[in-house]
């Protein structure tokens, strides 16, 4: 129960160190037959790759991904899709100083004390490169999705203490790739690319949120009671380094409501059953309605800044930890396609968790 | 994969609707030697049970607890405890009238389209009742736990649009049992009791807030990647009827957050570690680290409200949706024992998961 | 991962003790929509229970099932089905004597040393009492198949070195339930229960054989590489008490015969593909191909026997345990309905799991 | 639930066909600290290896095992072992002529009507070639048991109707790795040699046994009621390639026997509990009773054979299947590293869960 798997019947394994030769993982359980487009896959990765703008790190890797099984003529076979993706630039020197320090917020101490061990270069596996692998399985969900007419969409709603304020359904989501911090509003995103730059240039970082659609998700998706959709979708993204809050539908905003404002009455046109309002975010008792499926994820700040902090090494001494190498200073615009990459892992097992249920 | 098991070593496999004939349940993977105190479980389904005051649903059930296998002269043998628990109070009249209906917000349609038939009466096993069996494995779990100087302690935190506004540091935790809405301040207490009472008055229902404070965990607990401590509690938390969202340590404040703000410094006194402030919320990398676990979770209001309601029933057509029958104006004073349930669980498996890493 | 759930998708969690208040179990995953019948499944039971005739224990139980949820109307709804069986005939006094005693080639002293504790009673939950859930299971599982046209049928094949030493082929299935043996050979079965008879007599036990065959199963069930039909099918039989071996299709023999015998040769007639012989017992790479399933299991004699027989105790003194109470001579002709329905639940799970492999 | 995962705690997913690029897999749950010994990895390959030896297929794989991950300065971390093995010899053209045909008694067929698509080259994912990701696997495996003193050592027992015919505490097992068909007896392992010899050279396939002793496991291992340690070693055995049979303990002979014959005594030797007898294999209940674990598992003669055989194609016609290439005409002296690595993991598996089993 070592904890690098994720999905029941499609499902992730993963592997890899940030620094190691390569990470990769295995695809088990994705259906037989389906054309992959491979360009799609690889442009998945590069949306999430490190030295992609200058909102983030300068950290250069070419993050191709080389399928090694599960593919004959250009389609699923049905077994599984093992993958890797070499490690290129990973200067361990960077992190030599590091290696008996335990870094603020990172996961240094608690690996250590855990495993009693810990590959200290970069993070090791607490890295957030390994979410590469999550975006190369989430791409070829995203194609198992696509053949059901299910399309996922995720965009930075905030940065800091400055928010889109914008109902996601007054959003223009085509505008989300047209800007490297992947807010649909070009102003904005003019404002907010120039205060990360401001929050890089003084060392430090900022959080922020991510606001998730999924459209064209049919009735049915969901195993209650403990393994409900928006259970499993909570799971998925607070699995992603970094989450620090989730809500989905009418979320926080939710608790503050009356019954009578909140529940969403049931219309038909021409025998299509559908919400008038939508505060249940496509989830109704743990199993989609069809409507849209919205979430918020909540990110910290990366804990990697460019600044002296106290600290501790693992004599228990006091040292000072000094900023060095390359960092994210705000790490949403690249968590977009890993949102997304989750959403998309836990939606095809949905799918096909849910063709079991039914004589 | 029907979802009806939580846990992976310590697994809770519940079953029964909410007018069946009993609802119940098999905890696999309690560990052998444990002491039981059958009071304590029968005291925490007291808790949560209807009819206990005047700000939950007057529906009556003694909801008594029987074990019929896994103990041996008061101790637990390693081998599953099956329970049961009689449904007593189950008028299934009441609902008869909304047999073909589907109630707004309400799981009759998903249920409905997912599994082709529902059992209808009391919302059948989308109905909360089924979370008596997580307390009863909850306050096995915390028997457990207690061995291992680990407590859970939850109390609702809002009502609606009125918070107590105050971090849990600064909170009495003794005084959460002190009255019916399990929130520790008097005066605040006082209020929304009467506030519920005004909702209940006009037929409707409010959501609100729980926070979760777990203290004694120990340095390890949590599997990275995908199954991180706060991944599973989210889970955990998500699979619970009502809940919108879930934030975890600094949670969406720490989105606004600057990182030179939110990291926690390491500090070490006399061998051992710990941070100076906790916006980690005691999870670092996935991984506790000795510090308080604390969260927030967020319920949307109940559905039932004893209004007249717009909907259609199972051939489409509108119909006028009438409350009647018994309802919670506000669940989330119940909420608080199987938010401290989940919790509970949650830590145990993984406490038992984190004696399988090391050599 | 204690080990009380058995199947992925179709999956039986059992729980009960011998000599406890009952025992009982969840069936989840079970399709929706299915009309049970109820009487077929104690009527599997009563084929399973004590007390049925003189070639078996005299325990008297009713082993009346109770079904406590997930059926509404007489349908499955999709929801786990919780049931329970009373133990009625547990005279406990009749094993006060081996309280401290660990006899011979029963799972006491292993329990004790696992758990620390056991529940010595009748042997608690390592006595085969718990493979009456499996049966309830197995009932319900063989309805599911029913409707797939697949069919169970296991025959005691040999008993003690009395073998039927006949090609399951050439046996005529309908005589099997005609006699208390379960040997459909007329004059083998009288012969036999005769041998038993003397067997009971002398204060012993004696082994034997089951083969089961399955016919309908349609092509394509099974998961390589692990989880292939045949390794999933040889754990279920390895799952029941007492059982030594396992074969499929040309089992042992095969292991003598020659590629050019042993190979199945495919022929079509009118669009469908079967084989000429079938060494490979219906099942090749793992995954069935439409012949009949077949295979054979070997139970050792049961270990209790009417004789002295030296032993230590709990303290690793010397003792001797006396044969006392009621016992089984030969457990074979008991084991036939388990064995169908172990058989039937793994089939079932894999005929939900088939559902998911294909676009 | 698509079946390339094995084991619970430590678990192998792998990957890979037979004429892809690479096979691989990923090892999880490994117990961080333990120091690898990665030629003793490499040795395992060996021995599995083809081409060793003139009794075996002569196509050429180095079959160099790398690992990416879970590594750090020569000691387990706790995280994911990624390994891969590149497929060298991969000769496709060999297997043109067979695209569309149904090799008798391969998986072509069932692969085909499963998947609707199969990667036809060398048999892919079906083919024996995938096992050497479980030896990699099992080396590992190995190198925890042995710092638990435990040991595994697997022989051939029989090559089709020529039996070594002694109990194999009578055998030296020193002799195993002395002669190339893995016989610990010097004659009977040249006679076999020759034996095997004349099958090639008729192009035929010879099936055969393989019996497998563990030595050194502590009381405890083995999670009833279904995750029996023999259930388990069976579904692990019948896991691998062209397995038709496996008896543990007494097996196929204890069902001829007599309880009073069969019942393993208990004494106490300097408070050490053993078994006078051993007929339990080692088990008892499911759960290892710390002596001898021995069984024995039959192999099905290879299914490539070099002579000309009737069949159908994809389209159903009638086609003639040519024998072609490289073939083992014996699969069972290759095969014994294969049995030791799933029985390694299968114990390490139990070995950990076992850990979670008492307060």
């Amino acid at each position: 129960m070592a904890g690098n798997t994720f999905g029941s019947i499609f499902r992730l394994t993963s592997f890899g160190e940030s620094h190691g030769d390569a990470i990769g993982g295995v695809i088990d359980g994705c259906p037989s037959g389906l054309e992959l487009d491979l360009k799609l896959v690889q442009s998945e990765l590069d949306r999430r790759k490190p030295g992609q703008s200058e909102v983030v790190t300068q950290r250069k890797e070419s993050d191709v991904v080389q399928f090694l099984s599960g593919i004959f003529e250009g389609r699923t076979t049905g077994t599984p899709l093992g993958f890797v993706i070499q490690n290129e630039d990973h200067d361990s020197t960077d992190y030599e100083h590091i290696k008996k320090q335990f870094r603020p917020s990172h996961a240094d101490f608690t690996y250590q004390e855990k495993y009693g061990i810990r590959d200290h270069r970069g993070g090791g596996r607490s890295s957030a490169r390994e979410t590469a692998c999550r975006v190369v399985a989430g791409a070829i969900a995203k194609q198992v999705l696509s053949k059901y007419g299910i399309r996922i969409q995720a965009y930075v709603s905030s940065i800091g203490i400055h928010s889109l304020n914008k109902h996601h359904d007054a959003v223009d989501l085509n505008l989300i790739e047209q800007n490297v911090v992947r807010i649909p509003n070009v102003k904005f995103a003019e404002e907010m690319i120039e205060y990360i730059g401001s929050i890089r240039e003084k060392g430090n970082t900022i959080g922020g949120e991510i606001t998730c659609i999924v459209t064209g998700t049919p009735v049915g998706l969901g195993e209650p009671v403990f393994d409900r959709l928006n259970a499993d979708l909570a799971k998925a993204m607070f699995s992603i380094n970094a989450v620090k809050g989730f809500e989905c539908g009418s979320g926080f905003k939710g608790a503050k409501m009356l019954g009578s404002e909140h529940n969403d009455q049931f219309v038909s046109k021409e025998g299509v059953v559908s919400t008038s309002t939508n505060h249940s975010g496509g989830i109704q008792g743990g199993i989609s309605n069809g409507e849209d499926i919205y979430f918020n994820v909540a990110f910290k700040p990366v804990s990697t800044i460019m600044q002296d902090q106290a600290s501790i090494n693992t004599e228990g001494e006091e040292v000072t930890v000094t900023g060095k190498g390359r960092h994210d200073p705000c790490v949403v615009p690249r968590a977009v396609p890993i949102v997304e990459a989750m959403t998309a892992i836990t939606l095809v097992d949905h799918l096909l968790r849910n063709r079991t249920v039914k004589l």
